[in-house]
């Protein structure tokens, strides 16, 4: 079968290797959609980061080339044995993947604080197979059905959508706060669903990019800022109903000025929850994270719980509009080039990139 | 009377100047105790920073010199007109002054988040009096009545408990939890305190000095580390009960060190605590934040309603031995030499020094 397969920096390959065999408690999965994540870039780009490049890795015993993907959505196509009934998993079923690896003797995996793991493993990077391919197999445990209603398109949403709904519950926000959210990228634009979803309509954006600032109006974000040209802080304080600033910054750029507005932008006691991955250290006045008793949350991934929460608040509408992350659909055959290098290249035109199996 | 006040930098001087009078709603009080906090130190020698210096104070209508002491005890000698009898104030009764001056016109302020407040006014640094002279007149909203079991000595430290009890409040901790406090200073001795009086015995201090490690020792805490000999994330890997490290940091140093140790030596999903003032931007690898899905609580002042607790648990015995803290006792006269300058060239020597009024 196909796989886009790690093979080391800049050199990702479209490999034919062996279709994947079930075994007891596993499941065999017709892959549908995959989106491009962020990460799978930066792996592309700067890595080796998340793949197994010395050694293999504890948990799959696999090194590279791994295949990668890890938003992805598919079909089961054929039951392991010894798989319980209470899981809701047949064939013909739709599905996504949790592509979190856990470690059973890990305590921060038992309390799902999986980024923390030392053993630290994800599907579509340290092996078990990804996304980008024809066919996967993993454990049932990690599979979670999905309605017929909804499409394999919008199931390789359910993970960004995880990792945005994760942090909105970190940030404990209330449907009548007044919200900003640095970038308007993947995680941004994911991060304004889920706010919608729960009731919050008061978002505020600041992005430099015009093409991005495009994405979150399309989203139904009224107040969106150009930090080169509008005075964030400034401009919070405005749409605040107390005139004090944001109760909630969602920062997901991990550049150094969006922290700065961060900082200045929400109000006394406020919540900044950090999602962005920074690429340097950044040099800040703490103190103002005191004076202001500020609390700062580093989100990280999501439990296997949100994952279902995400699934649910799709199918009930809740969650509305999904489907509007997608900028971009291509085949496996073109990932590399419509994927990847496209990203590479146009990164603001698109939000979401899905490659699709079938397609 | 007599009265220590600021008159600029390195310039606190014995004035004697005119007894305050009392008014409708205030309080006549003679001073018995007051201690010199960090902050004392820091305008004496780099302020202007508290003090209203260019302009009078908006809360106050003063401007320097104003008398400084904000940590303070005393007896009631006479009465405004107009004060609620509910306020339980009555000539001859010991007292502590709650030091925040509020902004009833400020948002923060209503909220009792005193350090957001734009108009920030303090007894002892923006006028009205301060505890470092022989009487003052204060508004008797806050004025709190403290037992007369309870020495005067003892009332002059509610206010540094009170803020160490209010990061203990922030961080939500558990009796069962290992904690680490940086740095063994008054505002680390009276965390260590606070945590005792809250019944969490697993405490460990990071501190240079050995002078500063023997106080925290004599506070009865086990785990005393030396950043500059120990491996302070290895030796709170193996405090912690689960060996992952400390559940919560108390950071009290203000030092990119100590915030760096912090970071490390938390455990995954922890919590770090932020009371020390930082005298310089910190350049750190925030990544590390998210990576361990931390929480960094910036911790200021305190609200009356904590002022009260303070009192309570040191009444009825939670808080125990609050008078450890203190090391030295001086007279007004002796404030600057015995006091300030000592603070100055043996401060390692010193948990808190008070001034006494009637000494």
């Amino acid at each position: 079968m196909k796989a886009l397969r790690w093979h080391g920096n800049k050199d990702v390959r479209l490999d034919d290797i062996p279709e994947p065999q079930v075994k007891p408690g596993w499941v065999k999965i017709k892959n549908g959609w995959a989106g491009i994540c962020g990460s799978d870039l930066h792996e592309y780009l700067i890595g080796p980061k998340n793949v197994p490049f010395n050694k293999p890795h504890v948990l799959t015993g696999e090194t590279i080339p791994t295949t990668i993907g890890h938003e992805w959505s598919g079909t089961i196509v054929e039951l392991g044995s010894d798989i319980p009934d209470s899981y809701g998993l047949k064939v013909g079923q739709k599905c996504v993947v949790f592509p979190v690896l856990g470690d059973r003797n890990c305590v921060y995996c038992v309390e799902e604080l999986h980024g923390a793991c030392p053993n630290w493993g994800f599907l579509g990077y340290s092996g078990f197979g990804g996304g980008f391919a024809e066919y996967c197999c993993i454990d049932a445990r990690e599979v979670l059905p999905i309605p017929d209603s909804m499409g394999l398109d919008v199931g390789a949403l359910v993970e960004p959508l995880a990792v945005a709904w994760h942090a909105i519950k970190r940030s404990s926000v209330k449907p009548s706060d007044a919200v900003l959210v640095m970038g308007a990228g993947p995680i941004g634009i994911a991060v304004i669903l889920g706010l919608q979803a729960q009731g919050v309509t008061n978002i505020a954006v600041s992005e430099i990019s015009e093409l991005r600032s495009e994405h979150a109006r399309n989203n139904g974000v009224r107040h969106v800022f150009n930090p080169q040209k509008d005075d964030i802080r400034q401009r919070t304080l405005d749409i605040s109903p107390d005139g004090c600033g944001v109760a909630v910054v969602y920062e997901c750029t991990g550049v150094q000025a969006a922290m700065e507005a961060a900082i200045q932008s929400v109000r006394g006691g406020g919540t900044i929850v950090n999602i962005g991955i920074f690429e340097k250290p950044l040099t800040l006045d703490w103190n103002l994270l005191n004076r202001k008793s500020l609390n700062y949350l580093g989100s990280n991934i999501y439990t296997k719980g949100e994952f279902q929460e995400v699934i649910d608040a799709i199918a009930d509408g809740r969650l509305k509009n999904p489907e509007r992350m997608i900028t971009s659909r291509i085949s496996l055959d073109e990932g590399l080039e419509k994927g990847f290098h496209a990203l590479l290249h146009e990164r603001e035109k698109h939000v979401k990139i899905l490659i699709g199996v079938d397609s």
